[in-house]
């Protein structure tokens, strides 16, 4: 089968790899539908975090081919949506609804859907079916479920958004975008997007953002506060990753308010007296997306949602090369990668 | 009136200061009853933050001897425990129980309560009357309201402590302590004390502890895991404050779990992606402990909970330097100064 490899930092390479065979009973291999290039596969390609012919991707959709024996909720010839973290959905920490740090987690970054096929262990507890073959047009959305909008709804769950609630999300890229969608459907009262670029922001306006602040760092918290009284927002959503956009998200949190983080932290040194002083809730890390899996794919199936709009550049995976490029550059929020 | 001066660190002096007086309408003036010294006035003693000629304690019990024209809540004559943080209980942070972070928080550090007078501000919203005049044996529980008591509370409140769940404690501190007589009240289910000091184990199981772990850092993580099915522990409390036991709190959670952290974070660092990937709740910082007041002083006025074997030395103010010294040595947990 054909599928991503990056062989350095920058050097991405689409090539023949093995196809996938089922190594467990509890093992699923499925035939992607699509893919897409993650935000947090840029960290590698710009040699943030070491890499050697290491196989990429972590989100996908496709049919079910074969299953091992154990398997019991999909059958082969389902359409699945799946975590991006593997889980076995029935351990003590999965059914505290922490499915991101099930007993059995394994990053499908380290099986690389980038390609025409992907084995899933645990797939009884990892895949979610579709109601039936899904329209085209829904695949775009249903892939986003995998990971940006179960990553971005889990960030505002966490920043507990809802009804009566100022959410600010600090990031534009495709999770913040899914914050705010989230944070709509939540039914937050206002919603402020932390943005500089237009295009972005107008994106951050069509999922539901009633403000944009284009400040940031100290003078993005001081805007904040202009807009809440003087005491910071509710819930903050932080979906960057970086020390700035940290200590901006904590500064934009009221005391007693909640912030979710799922920027991935690289570097960041949380000053502990600052964090102590600011009395709030934090919640954060690898998001447990398959807790929310069946009610996205339900909400994408009724066309309440529109996530797949956070793809601006699709091309087939020959071309996965053109969509890093693509964005690292920033020319594309998110590339959908069709097979 | 008498009362306590940090001159420089390790300079304790009991001096003459002017007698306080009402300034604004919304002050009390109250007569102490009992103080005492807190774990974190030993940071200015150790020359862990910086001080100059300045006055000290935070925590009070006592009688109202006047109030300004606006107080409403409490009168002259009535016997009173406050929080050491003033806070009006009007505003939308207080609303929302967090005092501590009140548009109209002042530390009460700044006021100096290690004397014989203090004048409280906000003192309807700061001071809660107890149900009559204390019999004298109440008087340390009471008094340990003010903050240890309160402070644990929130702890272990942060931590999420309540029926079936594991709580372990990083600290036996006299606020680790109490964070150990919260979770017992608050229902959990197995509390265990981080303590290597034989009385203070002694006073952990006397409040509630059902195990005691000795290792520290990575062995007292993995400890705590080995006792939990190797998930870790659902409520952590961190009562200490430094790098390795904030760290031993983080390493001690279980995906999902729920840490409270309430030791002063001084040079504390945290590691982002340690952090991240821990996948935990955190809630920190000093305790809004007016949200539990009353009912704390029911718990203590009805015998249900004995906090004030907490202190293990008691004093006259005019001893207070033997005090600091004694805790600084930690030859006493916690100590209380007569007045």
């Amino acid at each position: 089968m054909r599928g991503v490899v990056m062989y350095t930092a920058g050097d991405v390479r689409v090539e023949e790899r093995e196809d996938p065979k089922i190594l467990k009973p509890t093992d699923a291999i499925i035939r992607l539908t699509a893919t897409c290039i993650c935000g947090s596969d840029l960290w590698p390609y710009r040699g943030v975090e070491p890499v050697d012919h290491q196989v990429m991707g972590h989100e996908y959709v496709g049919v079910v081919e074969e299953v091992g024996a154990d398997v019991k909720n999909v059958k082969v010839g389902d359409f699945v949506v799946g975590s991006f973290v593997i889980s076995d959905n029935t351990c003590e920490i999965c059914r505290s609804g922490f499915q991101s740090k099930c007993v059995h987690a394994e990053f499908t970054s380290q099986i690389g859907t980038q390609a025409e096929k992907a084995r899933i262990p645990y797939a009884d507890g990892t895949l979610v079916p579709t109601p039936g073959r899904p329209d085209e047009d829904l695949i775009p959305s249903l892939l986003a479920a995998s990971d940006v909008l179960g990553t971005g709804w889990f960030a505002a769950v966490a920043a507990q958004a809802g009804p009566g609630k100022t959410v600010a999300v600090v990031g534009d890229g495709a999770v913040g975008l899914m914050a705010v969608l989230a944070a709509k459907q939540l039914g937050a009262e206002r919603i402020i997007a932390m943005s500089r670029h237009p295009e972005r922001q107008a994106l951050a306006r069509f999922y539901g953002a009633t403000d944009i602040v284009e400040e940031r760092g100290e003078e993005g918290v001081a805007k904040i506060k202009e807009l809440t009284n003087g005491l910071g927002a509710h819930s903050v959503v932080e979906a960057v990753g970086t020390q700035e956009s940290f200590m901006q998200a904590v500064g934009a949190t009221r005391g007693g308010g909640h912030l979710g983080y799922v920027g991935v932290n690289y570097d960041v040194a949380i000053p502990g007296l600052e964090l102590f002083f600011a009395g709030i809730h934090t919640l954060g890390g690898p998001a447990p997306v398959r807790r929310f899996l069946p009610d996205l794919i339900q909400l994408i199936w009724d066309r309440t949602i529109d996530p797949g709009k956070v793809f601006d550049l699709t091309l087939p995976l020959e071309q996965a090369a053109e969509g890093y490029k693509a964005m690292d550059e920033r020319r594309a929020t998110k590339v959908l990668l069709t097979l």
